[in-house]
């Protein structure tokens, strides 16, 4: 068994795993570039998801499982993956508590003013007029109510929030007092007070949020985007917050990323920027790996990685 | 029935109060040199109880209830009340929304490195490599556990931390996993990733934590202070953060408020500062308003105030 590594790692992490599975041999090789030569004698190949091309699938001739510590696939090469039939799991359910704190955080700190106290603090400043605002008892509309959105909406819950939630089949999830089609948002996002985007990217969700859904907010509005960039056409946002339809945004991912120098985002007082590391803390990789490790038991017993199973014709 | 408030408060609210009762005078006077001449006609004051003094209890010779708008007594003039037979009562309760929310707030702000990234933001820089960690499943040591304590842990076993609460009688309290007295907490220090102070000032817990406290405390502990200042010998607490013993302090009180503009806190890298204004938002005043009307009402029927009734002798 040979376990192809292209995503990075820490020492300690890779001695584990070969401490863990002494019969299989793994090859930690980062880059992909590093990587390459060894796709021919890949039976499983471990990767962040954003490295591999239909080119490499074609070389692993021998791949049968691919573990993607990750939760976005939006970069996969499913088209082979899918005329080679190799299974494709990922790391979903890894970022909830991260990413929720995310949330709980940076609204707390544009409600609570934090930033302009900081100031004061380092001016000597003593200053009691800045506005403080409570989060308890707002009402949420999170759009995307898979694992990330649900644990989102518990921790609102905890604040006596009205929590809303909006996803493609509109099925009810836990933690949501209601949930409904993503069709249905124009008429829900005007009582929002926040709105939290946490879209994957797919053919469906490009593009979703456009001066449309930004005009039909509410102008004390929270937007906060920690899906993908490309769900969010980024001019409208940025004229959005230049004419301050909306109160704020808070980004932790764009249309490109890094976000380009020049981008008008970094300077619009009614911005947060954050350089897509809203689930990176030092639980990331264990967790990553807890999982692959479940089905690692399942796939070395000769049977099918069962966890976090992708369809690759849904792309999430 | 003649009601003096020496609380700064909005005409909106004035007016609300007057409307409700139109057979009480209502006389808003401050700061208090202007409600000096008042004071005999009193039969209520409502006050923040830190502009009265024993001389203004003694001319208030028709005073039978103060009602003060705050949670903290300890500039109250116990002294003549108690002479006098005043009921005191106060707003405990109304805090516990706001300063729960401080807690979580600035603890994330703390453990995202927030500040690290709005700097980062105004140099237009993509850096993902400032550290982030989880207040998920810490250990919270809180110390005071009162209605502000209580709505704290609450909070706190939503992020699902070990809550441990510390009182003067060590009585069990909701949200805690566990309580214990005041003389245990220093067998309990090492092991809070979080020590939050809500004490109130009285004599039992003036200059409550010394460098003892901060020796006992983790590397890493993160204190908190949103009780009064006094109970910190802040000497002590500068000490320990210009020597790392631990990692961080968010102070909302201290010793002397407004802080000194010399005071070395301010430039500390490892000390958050707000301007005791933790509990201050729009809804500080008509939550207060509610607890007096309740008490009002009684009053008028010729009972006595039932609500947050102050044992003076305890003085909190």
């Amino acid at each position: 068994m040979y376990v192809l590594v292209t995503a990075r790692m820490k020492t300690e992490l890779r001695e584990q795993l070969q401490g863990q599975y002494p019969d299989v041999t793994f090859a930690f090789k980062y880059p992909i570039q590093e990587a390459v030569p060894h796709l021919p004698k890949a039976d499983v190949i471990i990767t962040y998801g954003e490295d591999l091309t239909n080119d490499h699938i074609e070389k692993a001739e021998n791949l049968k499982w691919i573990m993607v510590v990750s939760a976005g696939l939006d970069q996969m090469p499913f088209e082979k993956i899918v005329e080679k039939d190799i299974l494709v799991t990922n790391a979903r359910g890894i970022h909830t508590i991260q990413m929720s704190e995310y949330v709980i955080g940076m609204l707390l700190n544009v409600y609570r003013n934090i930033p302009a106290y900081r100031e004061n603090q380092k001016q000597h400043v003593w200053d009691r007029t800045i506005k403080i605002e409570e989060i308890t008892g707002r009402t949420m509309l999170v759009v995307g109510t898979g694992a990330i959105g649900q644990e989102t909406a518990r921790l609102a819950k905890a604040f006596n929030m009205k929590t809303i939630g909006v996803s493609r089949t509109g099925e009810f999830k836990d933690h949501f007092d209601k949930c409904y089609k993503n069709e249905e948002i124009e008429r829900l996002l005007p009582e929002a007070d926040f709105v939290i985007n946490v879209l994957p990217w797919t053919d469906a969700t490009e593009s979703f949020f456009t001066m449309k859904h930004f005009d039909l907010m509410s102008e004390e509005a929270v937007f906060l985007n920690m899906g993908r960039g490309t769900t969010v056409v980024e001019a409208d946002l940025i004229d959005a917050l230049k004419q301050e339809k909306i109160r704020h945004a808070i980004l932790d991912v764009f249309e490109e990323e890094p976000l380009d120098e020049n981008s008008p985002l970094w300077e619009l007082n009614n911005c947060t920027i954050t350089p897509h590391n809203s689930a990176i803390t030092k639980n990331y990789m264990p967790r990553a790996l807890a999982i692959f490790k479940k089905n690692m038991n399942q796939f070395l017993k000769g049977g099918q990685p069962s966890v976090n199973v992708i369809d690759p014709k849904r792309g999430y």
